[in-house]
């Protein structure tokens, strides 16, 4: 029967089948009605899917690329017109996405049985307190806005506080819907929800387009970045005393609302994957987090956590100081550099080591097609760009200025050892991922014969994990006779692994909370002109504090499978 | 047995797992050894696989993101300094690429079981085409690039005439490469394979990106585009004669040369994607072509080409005419514009018609996995990026314009339409190519029985189609019963494919071969930057060429199934 089975019921059905062959090796003659009905429907919902999945995918572009346009008519043409026309386009696209996702939680609040299957991988924990958090951050700078924008009032367009209204309202409605259906696979209403979330994404990333490009001419504007903005509209005065108090602020916050639709935008992603996607939520294996296991990694991480904190602390409080003492910037700049050349080489040669143990590890490679993980490493190996464009264009303008005076040289190994740790990570992270899970009490059993294999899989299916672990005979003979190497390389696994994933934390904390040597130090900007190295550094920045974070979760399910 | 054959195998054995299950339905005791042996070498294999294609990743990743800061480098740092580095390192980049590709073809000679797989839908014949078309033009720009700068050899680098001699080379080289070797799926040195196919695809996107910046600064220091160039560097002189007459010549080959690095990237990339996978050189169906079933779409299209070939030739004899007559400027582009507007109006009429009949076809949709198929449809999609691009940039403007004026409005209707033109044949087209072929003289048989379908697969394998075509039996009877009205609708179908085909045609010829409207009406010129506007064009037109390139093939392939 498992000719009816076409490959394309395979790719939807990939669960349901290889669970079908796997489960039961000769699928009898038993089986065949549930079979029949099961491949004609599924053909009728391919048919479904094709036109949705298409559909979405053109409106999404659609979206995106007027967005571009827009964006760049409002950076580029310097007439109130554009910024204007820009901002009634996002409001009609948020009014849009807001309807659809109240609609989208209503209907499933409704219907019982719309949702029967949830991806336990999407929306993990990490991704949704960061949207919270950067939601909550977002929120107050809307409030900032519209409190800053009313004094404008009387000679201003009243879009202009309209909007921060509406995207406040957007921000509750968003963090909501993700919060509670970010794990849904979707099952009724396939297209329309395809449709809406792909709408999501797109307004989501109009958005993101929206605050980079405000961002930067913001800053192209006041050059002595990160000091107090003093440039008005010249004819238009506030009708408030705490109008510049509150722009001053809302600037502050605009970093984290970059982040937040980067969030909402990757979520809405992994969503729209998922929809017609029938995974069970397997809770994973039953998560074995002893940190007594390891000793090494975490005192040091700690350390490093500790030591990054203080010289942070220090740098900011040296640089938002108002006074014009320049041996004082660069002294700050100097240890802020020589931290991050420290954490930077230190988390390569972990890497290293880590990478090293992958290759004399003979564990088996996860056997699973698991569309999550692919999207993951996708999102991690993406994410990473922004942090790479950021060194590379940073180690060209270093190299070419000739590497002359320390601070120069500094960057410039800065700039290097961040591509090499990137590089390095991905690599580990990626590994770590794709390996079977450790088993602590394998059974000591030789296979010649396969028909013993059913046999097998019982037992090892009461070992806690229930992935489906196939372990063909020769690699289990295999791991037997290595048994007693493999202790310490488990062991070394995870103290790199813990000493990564606190690196990635400092290195997360920096830029999060608003270290920006890029601007301090003007090698990078004089090269590029600064319009130009702002872009990079406001597109690049906000992908590598997803990076980093992203690492930090990928890197801990690395610690507890290794 | 199948249990043994775990996911991650099937990923790559693919083909070979589904016709094992389907072909023989119960897999016996008989066929264990094989798969035995082949479940254990695939892991092995896959282990390779892993770190060999993500490293390939990471080095073409690193080459990108290196190349773009030089590029940007250059091009915003008006030193000398940027432009030299820059070609020091593409040279490095094409004698590295070229050294593999020289060593591949060689190994490949050497080796006569070194590649027992093609893929028969890789490289086909209007890429390989393409390819050696551009790949001359770009050879001549290269020889008058030469000559140039031999002028220029007394006073400034001898780079400057090195470069382009290796780049000639280059060229020679890549295109003798992809034309041999374009459907290889590489079997031995995977690893090796995968890191020089991704350098190669690296370094031509490199060159890609310099050639854009290039030609958008060259235009925009001489903003009566397309008249001659007047500005060359003060300092220097040529020591011959002929230098300017050179430098005019190869500023018009350079949109060739952009389209060259496109078509060689593309190939690569399916290259790469080929490296070890299994596919086996099937011949497509016996490609049936008959032009006598169809009539109206050839003529209408073939109409439209000539039209469409008088206007353009009429049009680039006005705009090239030296005097500055604006009135018969306008004329031209008004003619350009009307016939513009006339194609795209037609083709969208058409599409529509197209869209409405598959959606009331009944046929199956192809039940085949197909990696090659994928990565077309992908191709597809991101090329026609390119024009969405230029279109929706060019209906911000001219919207902005308020569409005063007789050409604004046809400027702006030319965008829109040209929006749902693509749209609609993207979709079209995808569609197109997920059905199944249709089969002529389909047995007349009715299956209430699924155990007779073992019968039915052997009957339908006569057909002509050596796809693996598995009628499911609820869906041969539905063919069966609306079997009187699909002779009009195959028609109606092959009629629009034929026409589309036509219509891409000719919108192909017109940009390719140096219609550049967006150039000579100022509309878009003054609403963004001069430079803004030279990037998007200069980026986006090289694409939609390609789309317009591609859509014929896929057209075509949409008329012989349908």
């Amino acid at each position: 029967m498992p000719k009816l089975m076409t490959a394309k019921d395979r790719e939807t059905e990939e669960d349901h089948l290889s669970n079908n062959i796997n489960s039961t090796g000769q699928v009898g003659a038993t089986q065949s009605e549930p079979n029949l009905t099961l491949a004609s429907s599924a053909v009728v919902r391919e048919r479904g899917r094709s036109w949705g999945g298409l559909l979405s995918g053109i409106i999404s572009l659609n979206i995106l690329i007027l967005g571009c346009a827009l964006v760049s008519a409002s950076a580029f043409n310097n007439s109130i017109i554009g910024s204007a026309e820009l901002q009634i386009f996002l409001i009609i696209l948020i009014l849009l996405t807001t309807i659809w996702m109240l609609y989208y939680a209503i209907y499933m609040s409704v219907k019982d049985q719309a949702v029967t299957y949830k991806d336990g991988h999407a929306g993990p924990i990490w991704l949704r307190g960061g949207l919270v958090l950067f939601g909550l951050l977002s929120l107050i700078m809307d409030i900032f806005k519209i409190a800053s924008y009313v004094g404008y009032l009387h000679c201003d367009s009243a879009v202009k506080v309209a909007f921060p209204v509406i995207q406040a309202v957007f921000i509750l409605v968003q963090t909501y819907f993700l919060w509670i259906h970010a794990k849904d696979c979707a099952q009724l209403q396939r297209n329309i929800t395809r449709c809406g979330l792909m709408l999501t994404l797109g307004t989501n990333l109009v958005i993101w387009m929206t605050l980079v490009t405000e961002e930067s001419l913001h800053q192209t504007t006041i050059p002595e970045y990160p000091n107090k903005t003093k440039i008005y509209d010249d004819k238009c005065k506030c009708s408030h005393s705490s109008c510049s108090m509150f722009k001053d602020a809302y600037y502050y916050l605009y970093p984290f609302n970059i982040e937040y639709s980067l969030f909402a935008s990757a979520m809405a992603y992994v969503m729209w994957k998922n929809v017609g996607r029938k995974a069970d939520e397997h809770h994973h294996h039953s998560v074995k987090f002893r940190v007594k296991d390891v000793f090494l990694g975490p005192i040091a991480g700690i350390l490093l956590v500790i030591a990054g904190l203080a010289t942070f602390i220090v740098y900011e409080v040296e640089v938002l100081k108002d006074d014009d003492d320049d041996d004082r910037l660069d002294r700050a700049l100097m240890m802020h550099f020589v931290m991050n050349v420290v954490i930077v080489t230190l988390m390569s040669v972990s890497t290293m080591v880590g990478c090293v143990i992958h290759r004399l590890d003979q564990r088996e490679y996860v056997s699973e097609k698991n569309p999550t993980r692919n999207l993951d490493v996708g999102l991690l190996i993406g994410a990473s760009m922004g942090q790479f464009i950021i060194s590379y264009f940073s180690i060209v303008a270093t190299a070419a200025a000739g590497g002359k005076g320390y601070l120069n040289g500094l960057n410039l190994a800065w700039g290097v050892l961040t591509v090499i740790q990137l590089g390095l990570q991905n690599f580990f992270i990626i590994e770590g991922l794709h390996r079977e899970p450790f088993h602590e009490e394998h059974p000591i059993t030789v296979f010649t014969n396969p028909y013993v294999l059913e046999a097998s899989r019982e037992l090892s299916s009461l070992e806690g994990s229930d992935m489906d672990t196939k372990p063909s005979p020769v690699l289990t003979t295999h791991t037997l006779s290595h048994r007693p190497k493999l202790t310490w390389k488990r062991r070394v696994l995870k103290e790199v692994c813990a000493f990564l994933l606190l690196a990635n934390i400092i290195l997360w904390i920096m830029p999060a909370f608003g270290a920006r040597p890029q601007f301090d130090h003007d090698v990078e900007i004089k090269f590029y002109k600064f319009s130009v190295w702002a872009a990079v550094v406001n597109i690049g920045l906000p992908f590598g504090i997803f990076y980093r974070m992203h690492s930090v979760a990928s890197l801990f399910e690395v610690f507890v499978t290794s």
